[in-house]
């Protein structure tokens, strides 16, 4: 056996270290959440080569973020990965407040406690779990997949210069981290997922602003026994004068985080975080926390966590006086574009969603599917997104920072306990990323013109999940847990009263030649590749016969030409409202909801309008026959 | 590298083939669904050597039984696996009967349609899944326990004899099948899960009787097209004169299974069911189905399931002459004790039941817990539970494979539909695995003397999970949950109107010396590894205080002596009705449930009967202080 020929490399020698193929379609830097997501989302495609490369050794094994928003939830269930999570994670059911006693300013005391998540805001409960397990699935969801893809690890990204033509224009430098050899790989389309410190956003150009760190957080996971009550509750604590706490009850049942506040940064005297050691927080955090005591028996990760808010100018390399001109060929995501404070848990979460926001479009122009215009779609929709994230952020991360209001000195301001729980509660829509609102500004954003047909669809938020029976095996299932992170778009037919309309749209759909499935989908592949349409009736599903389905509705698919049962549905008597009510659908017109393959709605139609729905994907869909 | 000195090994000769060690504390005979279970409850004590061996070459890949049901979730549910399951099975949710019609007998029609689980039977659906992944579950699971437990493929069991006393009294014969060679290991206890033609039996000299195959059934996994309407519901097909067919959708949306009536077994003709086709039985569904079409596109698996029903006259090797002087070293489990017809999808999940009633039976003796003579109330028990399924299951059998009554011949008999659809609805309990109902006559059920205080959870049945809130995270769980395969009682505590004799018997049970906790935990073991105590308050979770909960639902545990916050509950008033309400509960005062390891209730007493609690235990559960 021979080995060691190109340098040495640590671990079992058996597993080949693949030199990267010269050239790849899709090059990804840095398996954070980001990056993993995105290698996961285009790891479903044999026709797509990907590599995803990592600086570190191996996968992340534990710390950085740990809040799983539930639109991130529902996003995992297109990955089949919800149940999992679900079942490891802590559930986030309520948060407790706690203040100085009047009393005495030096005991902390409850002064209130709330749920969490609004009622009916996702099917999914908000979580916390590892980033680190959180990445592992994604890993092992890669490893699963048709391409069976592994991360390169302890290959560091060094720069990339973008060609004007060719096939493969973007030429990237990497640097193997144990050699410090260079070699050069050629891709379609490279993604920076490399976080905060990006090279990619340097190499494009791409210039962050806002606030640097202008707040510090010591954040530690620990083992520890206490008397404080709220243990494991989410708990918002501000103490008279020792600062404030976030506590976080993790997985597992006896893990806890806490986020001890540091203050703020004087921007002269940065290195004095830097110095800060695991005892002086939990110290802090103990004085906080009295008359309970904090008796901590493992320290499972510390790191002092330097909060700014910063998003970049674009997400792309095409630089805004060339909008209309170049085509961008190398995107940012995640912390490489935008940075938040840890007290709202988006970065983790929003950087997954720029990655679940980019993966189908790549997706879609590399399968030629569509037009690659369709990608600058990604910078116009997610910047907007970062940029109000940013803006709640700070005034989050302000409310979180401020001091109690003294109700001796009112005069010295501060902030009243009611009014940090009242915006709390505001808030929860953010936190639960389900605020998340794309403006028409792009062609996958329709004008709101028919929203009446389906006020709970609002069009250019996530489709909202809600209860339905499947017709063909009376399974209760959620409507949007049709969706799959395969690529495809969704049209969601709601049955008009007399289902007149809905048959002649199945009709239009199955055999008119100006049908956007017969126009967009490739010649061999299955009918519901590119648009996967449902039904959904208002009769109960023992009422409705599967024998009188259109065949729209029973598509004959795969090698076999098997029929897929699975695309009609009726409302859910038996658990909660008819969705017809639920989701304020028309009952007498019905309508027709597209969503996104990244489950957001992009246009609400009547059923009778065939030639606007073929419109509408002919902006962005390429004929195939 | 050298390999095959002890013969030829087919496979990867990295894979040390161990040669088993000359004693193991438990030694299971086969890895069908109940050695599996039996080997996956035993893998998770480190004190416990176990080997599973198995005469196959591999772990079963397709065939056999499909049926969950919702009983067995429930089990899988204290291995941690009920979600995969439900993830991946198909779900039953409703069952189609299909008959002649009466215009025109040589076409089925439908006739009815029923939900198939009663509402609240069970927090689990009725699932379908290939026997071969169930297992693999449980193959896995050992994998990752903490005896990192494999099975032994290529061996089989040959004899054993008992000896009258030593350590490892069971001596084993085994042979390898690939070799031929045999080698001899001992045993404290072995247990034959060898199947319908058990060998283990054999050697024990038990004796089943009861009909031999009587009945058979052609059994078809395929992927087919049809127009048949109901090929995603589980359906009930009796034809005019072609036979019956009962229909079982299957995982993945496409697979089905046909279980193909192909009538009794005439004794003398025996031999003429083995030459009986696939093509044969395909061609016999085609025509049962009428005039609906069915094309077949690929065969999955293909049996001729010739149906017993038998049951052994002893479970283990002690005669019946000898039960008040020998104990038990020798046990049989699943087919090897005892067949059942395919129809009410008996066999599978009855096996997996008698393997976790062994299971913790034999972890309490080998830890130390409780005295051997425990061990003879495994025969007892499963030995009637298996009589009274055959009784229902030839019911049932007949029920399934008699003929249709002829409208305009009643005088020729057969059975109405109309009965056959009132007999399912009867028999869902039986069916869901729910029915199971042991007598007061061993030391493990208790006579019901104070059964009103407790009415919906049956002295003798399996404890019936319902919704609760944990009160320290808030967290909406199902107290039956609490139950995890790990050898322990449960001791659920339902607090009286004052809480006073809650709080009473949370002190006994803390300090008192003759305290079951007190006297029956090892030293150094978790307080809640023998008995596991847990409260349910009739106060709204946010009434409750943390702080105030007596000590013993604040266990400290662990290496590290962290509290741990799971063992307090309260009503559900979000999901459903009030556990107090749903099972009716004597609110004034209270009641305490005792949960064997196996999920039976076993004993329902006062909150103030402390010593009969502690005697209740002291039948079995040895002193260790
Ligand atoms: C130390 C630390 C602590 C944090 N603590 C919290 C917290 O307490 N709460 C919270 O909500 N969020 C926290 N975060 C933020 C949260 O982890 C991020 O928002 C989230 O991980 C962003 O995901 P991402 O994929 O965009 O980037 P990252 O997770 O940062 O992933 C970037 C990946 O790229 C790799 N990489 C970087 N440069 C290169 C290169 N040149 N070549 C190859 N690979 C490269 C990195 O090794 C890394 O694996 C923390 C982040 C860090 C770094
Ligand atoms: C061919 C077949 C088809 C079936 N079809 C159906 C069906 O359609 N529907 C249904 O409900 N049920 C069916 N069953 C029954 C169902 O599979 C059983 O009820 C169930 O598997 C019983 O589980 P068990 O663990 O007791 O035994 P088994 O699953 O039979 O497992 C016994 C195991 O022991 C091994 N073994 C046997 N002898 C030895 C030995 N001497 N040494 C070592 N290992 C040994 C076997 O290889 C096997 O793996 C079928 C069974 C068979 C065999």
């Amino acid at each position: 056996m021979q080995f060691y020929l190109n340098g040495y490399a640590p671990g079992d020698p058996d597993i080949v270290k693949e030199n990267l193929p010269d050239a790849v379609d899709v090059l990804v830097i840095g398996s954070g959440p980001a990056g993993a997501l995105l290698a996961a989302q285009l790891s479903n495609f044999p026709s797509i080569s990907t590599r995803l490369i990592e600086r570190r050794d191996r996968a992340l094994q534990v710390g950085q973020a740990d809040g799983i928003a539930c639109r991130t939830v529902e996003m995992f269930e297109a990955f089949g990965l919800a149940q999992k999570l679900m079942r490891e994670a802590y559930w986030v059911n309520e948060t407790a407040f706690w203040r100085p006693s009047k009393q005495d300013r030096n005991r902390i005391e409850r002064t209130g406690r709330i749920q969490d998540t609004e009622d009916g805001l996702s099917e999914f409960p908000h979580l916390i779990v590892n980033q680190a397990r959180l990445q592992q699935y994604l890993l092992d969801y890669m490893r699963m997949s048709p391409t069976r893809l592994e991360a390169d690890y302890g290959l560091e990204f060094v720069n990339l210069t973008v060609e004007s033509d060719g096939e493969y224009p973007v030429v990237v430098t990497l640097r193997d981290v144990v050699k410090r050899t260079e070699s050069v790989v050629r891709a379609k389309y490279v993604v920076g997922c490399d976080g905060a410190r990006s090279l990619v956003r340097d190499s494009i150009g791409a210039v962050p602003s806002g606030d640097f760190a202008n707040h510090a957080w010591g954040v530690v996971d620990m083992l520890a026994t206490t008397d404080f009550p709220d243990i494991r509750l989410k708990a918002a604590i501000q103490s008279g004068d020792e600062g404030n706490i976030l506590l976080i009850p993790r997985e597992g049942g006896y893990m806890v985080r806490l986020y001890v506040d540091l203050g703020e940064i004087d921007p002269n005297k940065r290195e004095a975080f830097r110095d800060i050691t695991q005892e002086q927080v939990i110290e802090t955090a103990q004085r906080v926390l009295r008359p309970y005591t904090l008796d901590v028996k493992s320290v499972v990760w510390f790191a002092v966590y330097q909060v700014g808010q910063r998003v970049t100018d674009r997400f792309d390399d095409v630089p805004v006086d060339q909008a209309g001109s170049r085509l961008p060929r190398v995107f940012i995501a995640g912390d490489a574009c935008h940075t938040h404070s840890a007290k709202a848990g988006q970065g983790m979460n929003v950087s997954m969603q720029d990655a679940f926001n980019l993966g189908w479009k790549l997706v879609c122009v590399l399968e030629g599917r569509a037009g690659p215009e369709l990608l600058r779609t990604y910078s116009a929709e997610r910047h907007a997104i970062a940029q109000g994230l940013i803006d709640f952020d700070k005034e989050w991360s302000k409310i979180m920072a401020s001091p109690p209001k003294d109700p001796m000195h009112p005069e010295l301001g501060g902030l009243d306990p009611q009014e940090l729980q009242a915006y709390f509660v505001k808030s929860g829509r953010y936190t639960a990323g389900v605020a998340t609102h794309y403006a028409p500004t792009t062609v996958l954003t329709a004008q709101a013109t028919h929203q009446a047909l389906a006020k709970g669809f609002t069009i250019g938020m996530r489709f909202h999940s809600a209860p339905v029976v499947r017709l063909a095996d009376a399974k209760p299932v959620q409507l949007g847990h049709a969706a799959r992170a395969d690529g495809a778009w969704r049209l969601y037919a709601f049955a008009d009263a007399s289902g007149k309309q809905l048959r002649e749209l199945a009709a239009f759909l199955a055999e008119s030649p100006n049908s956007p499935i017969r126009r967009f989908t490739p010649t061999g592949a299955d009918i519901d590749s590119v648009i996967d349409v449902r039904a959904v009736f208002q009769q109960g599903h023992r009422e409705l016969k599967v024998e009188e389905l259109p065949s729209i509705l029973l598509p004959r698919k795969g090698c076999f030409g098997l029929i897929d049962y699975e695309k009609a549905y009726c409302p859910d008597l038996k658990n909660g409202p008819d969705i017809f009510d639920l989701r304020g659908i028309d009952r007498e017109q019905g309508a027709v909801v597209i969503v996104r393959p990244d489950q957001y709605v992009s246009y609400i139609l009547p059923l009778d309008a065939h030639d606007e729905l073929t419109a509408f994907f002919g902006q962005f869909l390429l004929d195939r026959h």
